[in-house]
């Protein structure tokens, strides 16, 4: 079943009553960070309450919802202020900052929850003819501006579109490996689903909990595992789309030389070209084993080799997770508070996950274990992964308490060949720091950046970047933009991709249309005007 | 570096000096073939001599010609008869019907061989500008349409670019395995120049020798061994392309979720939205060892769960070939012209291939050996694998001498999921017969109908079907449209994609209309105006 809007966060990440991950340490850590970045004692700063602040009127009239209530039924048409707020904004650092400051001009006119296919077309052609942005929506994790209810000047309103009631497994091809899936299905209960006949599909980004099958393939998503598993665009074998022209479904061959496959534009299209109904997902079944072990690194250079050795040679790993020497020690030290590792020493922990048949877990245990020792690396034994398997979905909890706390957190990933990944890493991670300092809240605060390699291929990998620091409590949304800014322009620079799993959306338009250049903006818009003519879909994303 | 030209058979397939492939046995197999196909004896049907063939009149006049001499050295400028006939059609027998007979209506007006991407811009400007079409020619392998010389009934003439003086490896990035290639470099060579260093991109279609980079990314190629080192689409990292509009470079990063990837378009594209200049390739480490071996198996339905089996279980094999009973059968029967085996038995040969360092070949032997007996295969050595290998581009070779003695030859492929293959190959094999049998050149004339596994995946795999027939003196083109059109209705009607490996082209247009349907293909038309608005690439392929 699908997730009970209610209890969940609309301003922040997750359950309204989860509990705190820093559990009985949460003083003596919030201590530590406070002196870390020079911002001790860490200020009081809570969000407004929803009830105290005031939402924009609904611009669609009494004569258009009643048009939408033919169509939905009416308790699945939504204008309550909850709902709104809830649709307003995603989950990135930027969203925060506005929801918690009451800033909700966002917020979309209308909320429809269809049920089926067709009544998720009958909305889409009821707002192309009435001029009405159509914002599609499964999970609302995006980080990046992906589902900010906005409309064109010349629109009349926004409706957004929640998938969550289309959350139904349609079928299990178990001879071929593959299943039909409505797109508004949650991670969770699609897991369930598979694993409980047997199979999966593994794809588990760090958002697992709170996004939607349709979610993930709209901006190209990675889960943790997608070395084995692939990202959105490897195991998307077909999708259908609701447009203003009909529903559009793409070819759905394991292989085929008919023309360009339109999976590959539907991945990535983030809601500018329709909303994604359903698709056809390729599945493993389930893993017999699941083997997650650390290693450590005395040298950051000698780990990245090695993580690359494993690809290169075809070690059939499920996930690298290798995190630079400020991670590394900045995760320790959360645990114990600051004290017991020496942040001088320069450690890097590499987690490898290997799932499979047991014989095969055991065969490429022994091989990567081997490549890793030829390159210095140490075994750690599972603890660390295990450790880190646990607990993998819990990090984003950490970022409400930060906000809570005065401080400003962000995270931004990117994709580079083997060749020139420690050139960006030290570019990025550098021109972070110095927009830190250059933006920083008051005379001396720290920030802290760090970065890890979480999805790895035979020709690169991704880097994954976090930064912490004291916000400015005068205009924390210029702050923001100004470190955002110095990190997008130094990955460009320096040879990486705007984006390697989270997306475009609004943040990253301007490096996007820099990364792709104008003929693929002006093919991308071609085929966008094809497909929705009257342009409805999720304005400003991806294209200006 | 590249083919002369005149050492190629204009209207056939390799080499003008190419030996017999049948050997010392060629006698007795024509004499078997005459026997099977109830066409004893074979006629004598040679082809047509070139000299004896008029050519149409060059519609470029000399202002024209003289601008072009100024892009492009005169040398490289051909408006000869040979140059002309040499790049009217691809490779496909429906070519050859033409060719043979001396219809060589579709010679295009000038064969331009640029050396550079500026030369190739340059052709490209100045055909948009006067209304030329523009037909990108690699190998000229293509054996459904792809690089007929025609134009749209509005345009002044036709300028095939043959891409073989482009053959440079730019750039090779060894840490990232990557490597950056001018498109029109011939198979041969660019393995000759990748592996005196290491290194290999292992896409070996069965055209390897006479096809080149830009050809194989064009339509979504694939080699052999596509199982281990991918189709076209799945190796291409980036392109570069010639359009009107300037040159268009896709983004090339190992991942991204930067939006749709225009690589991906690229694949596919059939050279109707530009040339492809240049492209970054995903290489290997050469392989340590390659280990070919055959199995034999009484039941053609447990072999094909076998091979589902090694390719969902991950076992890395290079590639998995299964022979239908027929197919094998008749491989058989040609070695020995007729004797040696009961075609009563049904007997169906499964070769399976593994590439990579040798522990890794040795443990993924004994993977795959042990789930092909637990399925019933039995194991036959290396011999029949070694023998395919030797001799696997020699195939294609048979064509030419069995056109000269009253027989039709062709070949087509489609893909499918597993749980589809079996219904799929039944279908598609009756239908053919039974085309052929409705359209048969004598009354009494037989056919022969046979298909093999060539590429698998997770999910299904391809299967490419082989038919001979008597040829129908009076109408060949009509007879073998005929069979093409049941067969292709029966893939589209089965749950098979047009084309798993050999592309659209004009031959399969029409069902590629129905496979994707009319909104796919008016986004791609609306792609294609935006890179070729005046409509100069490749008319007729894809695209009506």
């Amino acid at each position: 079943m699908t997730i009970d809007r209610k209890k969940l966060r609309w301003n922040g990440w997750g359950w309204v009553d989860a509990p705190d991950v820093l559990g009985e340490h949460a003083d003596a850590v919030w201590a530590w960070i406070g002196r870390t970045l020079r911002a001790d004692p860490l200020p009081h700063t809570p969000a407004m309450d929803l009830a105290d602040i005031p939402l924009p009127p609904v611009r669609l009239d009494d004569a258009l919802l009643s048009r939408l209530y033919d169509m939905i039924e009416r308790d699945r048409v939504k204008t309550d202020p909850f709902e709104r707020a809830f649709h307003a904004r995603g989950k990135g650092y930027l969203d925060t900052l506005y929801l918690r400051a009451g800033r909700i001009e966002t917020a979309p006119d209308a909320v429809v929850y269809p049920k089926t296919a067709d009544e998720c077309l009958a909305v889409v052609c009821f707002a192309a003819d009435h001029r009405i942005a159509v914002i599609p929506f499964g999970g609302g994790s995006s980080v990046v501006g992906g589902v900010t209810a906005v409309a064109r000047p010349d629109q009349h309103g926004v409706i957004t579109i929640d998938m969550t009631l289309m959350d139904q497994v349609l079928d299990i091809d178990e001879a071929s490996l593959v299943a039909r899936v409505q797109a508004g299905i949650y991670g969770p209960q699609l897991e369930e689903y598979l694993q409980a006949r047997g199979f999966t599909l593994s794809h588990y980004p760090q958002s697992f909990e709170f996004s939607t099958l349709g979610g993930w393939i709209a901006p190209r998503g990675a889960g943790h595992q997608s070395n084995k598993y692939g990202k959105a665009e490897e195991w998307l074998v077909e999708a259908t789309l609701a447009t203003p022209r009909g529903f559009w479904r793409t070819q759905g061959f394991p292989g085929s030389a008919a023309g360009p496959q339109f999976r590959d534009l539907v991945a990535g299209s983030e809601g500018v070209l329709g909303v994604i109904t359903e698709a056809v997902v390729r599945l493993h079944r389930a893993p017999e084993v699941k083997d997650y072990r650390g290693y450590l690194f005395m040298d950051f250079a000698a780990a990245v080799a090695a993580t690359r050795e494993l690809m290169q040679r075809d070690v059939p790993t499920a996930m690298i997770r290798l995190s630079d020497p400020d991670e590394t020690y900045f995760y320790a030290a959360l645990k114990t508070a600051g004290e017991g590792m020496d942040p001088a020493l320069r450690l890097s922990i590499m987690l490898v996950g290997l799932e499979g048949e047991r014989g095969e877990v055991e065969h490429a245990l022994a091989r990567s274990r081997a490549t890793i020792e030829e390159h210095g690396g140490v075994h750690m034994g599972e603890e660390l992964g295990q450790t880190w398997y646990k607990g993998r979905f819990e990090t984003p909890y950490l970022r409400d308490p930060m906000l809570d706390r005065g401080l400003g957190v962000d995270t931004l990933e990117t994709c580079t060949r083997w060749s020139n990944l420690l050139r960006l890493h030290e570019a990025v991670t550098r021109a972070i720091h110095d927009a830190m300092s250059a933006n920083a809240a008051a005379p001396g605060a720290r920030g802290i950046c760090m970065a890890h390699i979480s999805h790895c291929y035979r020709d690169g990998a991704s880097l994954y970047f976090t930064f912490v620091f004291p916000r400015d409590p005068n205009d924390p949304i210029a702050q923001w933009w100004a470190i955002k800014r110095a990190a997008s322009d130094a990955v460009l620079a320096n040879g990486g991709t705007i984006s390697h799993h989270h997306g475009v959306g609004t943040d990253h338009r301007e490096w996007y249309g820099k990364e792709i250049g104008p003929t693929s903006l002006e093919t991308l818009r071609a085929a966008k005007n094809a497909l929705d003519p009257e342009g409805i879909f999720n304005p400003g994303k991806l294209l200006p």
